[in-house]
């Protein structure tokens, strides 16, 4: 049985128990929430060292960091660092992304490696194989990209990254209106290659009960992928992005009538103003399931900084309701990350998502702060770097620019704020 | 005549033609603003190869870089490095903070260097030279803080932080109702210690005339300093943050009144939900004189981040209306920024306003974006360099990741959604 039909018929799970444990809340408060679909518990039969993570309304907004190999950089060897990186700087969830070397080798080793939920593009694999089946990504025959998925399910993937809504019926909007940038999704620009020259409808949407089916045996959780995802600020909020959204929130209701766990992806490249009305469309849309959105970044001006536009617009996204933002990197549209990219990625999303927590109220949120700010005020610097995000990074910087004895900090030094003040306003024990 | 006497009198100004140029908008747009007090143009007279710029309503977001020696960092070279880097970074204006060293030196050489706007706290300077002078801070006669004023100001200084807003009044709402952090501003602190030591109201508050008269003379812009901000996200809009802005508004009225120009600073440490309602308390308390906001900082537990943390909220902060964005950097609460802080935190600050003026509907501003999407989708790497915020960065990223002939990335390589999306669109004349 899967998370949401045990949810169904009022029984508690272990997972569900951990996630409650996890995020402070009651048992009750996930059973309900899994039940209703507004909580994920992404966690395969077959995942045998994972940790469950929960995902959705209520609790924490959780960090995914996206990692494998590309044909430029097809060590297996280099992904399991990353993956480290990952979850030591505190990533929720990993997607392996392997387009390049032995594909299956590197799905393996990152499950058999990974204590947090992984996530795949079945897709990317299905394409890359086609090539050296079939000849070509077009010529891949529908049961193929079915045969892979349940090898996937088979051998412990979490959660799958499907494009189910990018039909006929979506791409009609997108030649009728046009775009800047059409498509910049890699699965939706295979299933987009496939479906036109084929002249056949996407055969993740013909077929989703199929998939259900799949989904359900290993209780992996869908992720109905955004193939129209705006890739600028220009073609954001469109009537082909919304088109895709409609046709995803009808399949929230089919896969949750198969007791299938189901959540929708968002955008990409969207204008501040227009998040929180993007977050608003998708829980409206489909029905609150979780929303786990891809940045957004903010302006497409700034490869390099890519890791900070999407920290502005992830952390307004999940203040507005997004429950799990997909990080994004230095290197994003420069090239593949490396372990310092991922690391650097990680961080900037867990800054978004715990911003965005003390806005939502997300129990245990605000108080992380106020601990720091305590520990500031008393120029408490062992306790200051022990709360930090990064303690690291933080103490790096502590010791290079300061004597080891030092109480204040080299930017004031004698004329420190907290010190002055609390001298004459008498409001700390604090000695100097 | 300063630039409102100039405005009020229907007067455009070589200054208005040039702040009009810069922003593409009519000169009559920048003479309404700067006669309602809705937008500045900080341009001491004795500033002389300064090359002004506009802060305020209709206007592209600024940015500021905090630069200057302190006790523990007192050479003067380092600090002219920073002006030079944070002005190739973008930065607007630049605030020289120095406390150690030569101070009127470090001033003078940066103004000299400096084709931004240079703004100061007088304080600062009145404080440190308080301790040889007189014994202590608290030992500061109220002559010598206007002494240190007028003198700062015959050097050239644009702007100067005064924190005229913590009077005996706010202070009550601070011991009244408590805090965390009491009060984490450096101005704030000696003007509390002065007043508490000696039970006089501020100068600056008591003698605010005094100060319009020097800032009337050499049309020095004032930027009414918030004493009172927030060092923590627990203390964020509390009654004292509050009480302290209501004055300021008073004295914007005063200072208009007088034909003297005048922002007003904001805060701090601000929750992500609560910022906006900052901005809108701020316009609406201070008559739509320009909001400049210290960041804000939406959490407080990432040290070593905060370059990060602040572009999230600027970000916000100016998509509500906030018009001048003070950089944090990565060293922020840790120690003095280096070189290399600086340029990180005025990138990170620029996102920040680029991406807001996008939402503000700025001029010009999503053209960039939509010009850079053009050459994404063209694969035209050379020109997605030079299009980048930090064209430095952009390329060795993209030179250190992928071979020089890669039409694609090696994020995809040859499953490039651009690529496979133009060949069966045929929505690019692209050729791979």
């Amino acid at each position: 049985m899967t998370q949401l039909e045990y949810a169904l018929s009022g029984i508690v799970t272990k997972e569900m128990r951990i996630v409650a444990e996890y995020e402070g809340v009651d048992e009750e408060f996930i059973l309900e929430g899994v039940k209703k679909g507004e909580i994920v518990i992404p966690s395969n039969i077959n995942h045998k060292n994972l940790i469950p993570k929960g995902i959705g309304r209520g609790l924490s907004t959780k960090v995914n960091a996206n990692i494998g190999t590309s044909d430029a950089y097809p060590e297996i060897e280099k992904e399991i660092e990353k993956l480290n990186v990952a979850v030591k700087a505190g990533a929720d969830a990993v997607m392996d992304l392997s387009t390049g070397g032995d594909i299956n080798q590197s799905r393996r080793k990152i499950l058999e490696n990974s204590p947090v939920p992984v996530g795949t593009v079945p897709m990317y694999q299905a394409a890359v194989e086609s090539i050296s089946k079939y000849g070509s990504i077009v010529a891949m025959p529908e049961e193929f990209i079915f045969e892979v998925i349940e090898e996937q399910a088979k051998d412990g993937v979490d959660f799958i990254t499907v494009h189910c809504g990018l039909t006929f019926e979506s791409l009609k909007k997108l030649k009728d209106n046009g775009r800047v940038m059409d498509i910049v999704s890699r699965g939706g620009s295979f299933t987009i290659a496939w479906m036109l020259h084929n002249d056949k409808e996407n055969p993740l949407y013909k077929h989703f009960d199929r998939l259900l089916d799949i989904a359900k045996k290993y209780d992996i959780t869908l992720s109905l992928g955004d193939g129209l995802r705006p890739g600028c600020l220009e073609d954001a909020t469109d009537s082909a992005q919304i088109q895709e959204l409609i046709i995803l929130g009808e399949l929230v209701k089919r896969a949750r009538k198969a007791g299938v766990q189901v959540m929708v992806e968002g955008p990409g490249h969207v204008p501040i103003d227009q998040i929180e009305a993007n977050v608003k469309l998708q829980k409206q849309l489909c029905h609150n399931a979780p929303f786990y959105v891809l940045g957004p970044i903010v302006t497409d001006i700034a490869p390099g900084y890519d890791h900070i536009t999407s920290a502005i617009g992830g952390a307004i996204a999940a203040a507005s309701g997004a429950d799990f933002l997909c990080y994004v990197t230095p290197a994003e549209h420069l090239g593949l990350p490396d372990k310092e990219d991922v690391k650097e990625g990680v961080i900037a999303a867990k800054i978004a998502a715990h911003a965005a927590d003390i806005a939502k109220g997300v129990k245990g949120a605000k108080e992380k702060d106020l601990t720091m700010a305590r520990a500031r005020k008393a120029l408490n610097w062992d306790e200051q770097i022990k709360l930090s995000i990064d303690p690291d990074k933080a103490f790096k910087y502590r010791i290079n620019k300061n004597i080891s004895t030092a109480k204040t900090c080299s930017m004031c030094g004698k004329f420190c704020a907290m010190k002055i003040v609390s001298e004459y306003l008498g409001t700390s024990a604090m000695t100097c």
